[in-house]
């Protein structure tokens, strides 16, 4: 048997318990895509995201950010201001998934009227 | 008030009542984005893929293909043969989005360890 040359330790999305899983799942959720994609933008507020994102709760598009926030690709930033001011915008690494994430959104987007109209 | 420009009809993910939203659901689930990845590989047999996409029940694989399939991005080919045989590939369209999914699933499996190194 020769010796198994040195691999380069990266994750694997087809295995159930490669932490890779749960990264994607952040980026591909409903909200947390929306969030990446809305942030590519500009620096966003949380009321104006909740009023951006059609159909989000506060409770939803909090828990959105701290998960994108934990994954390092998203950063927060409070203002010590009255009333206080918190801002949102990604980091160098959430703008390479955003990225990622809004050239598929886009494909959806301009793709749709091909994919209804063919719906089986 | 000038006339209005003609508009592409596209999609618009923003918005909750926007069908784009169920496509993009379809294609970013955990399964769905599993399946489709898979199959750019090579056209897949039932069991195969159930093999190949760790954790995944039958019940939720037959539920992701039915779903991509009527979205015209998964083709189902059944041969009439004792015992039958069924097989799953991707359409143009499919290919087309699967690729795009693809992209966002290897960034997310090589940027894992840097990832998990900068978890707050």
């Amino acid at each position: 048997m020769s010796e198994k040359s040195p691999k380069k330790l990266v994750g694997n999305v087809m295995s159930s318990k490669c932490p890779s899983r749960e990264i994607l799942d952040h980026v591909t959720s409903t909200w947390g895509s929306l969030v990446l994609v809305l942030l590519i933008e500009k620096t966003y507020r949380f009321g104006e995201m909740r009023d951006q994102i059609g159909g989000i709760s506060e409770k939803m598009l909090t828990q959105t950010l701290k998960a994108l926030e934990r994954d390092g690709f998203v950063l927060r930033k409070a203002y010590p201001e009255i009333p206080p001011r918190v801002e949102y915008s990604l980091t160098p690494l959430g703008r390479e998934v955003a990225a990622k994430v809004q050239s598929l959104t886009t494909w959806v987007e301009t793709h749709l009227p091909k994919i209804l109209s063919q719906r089986i």
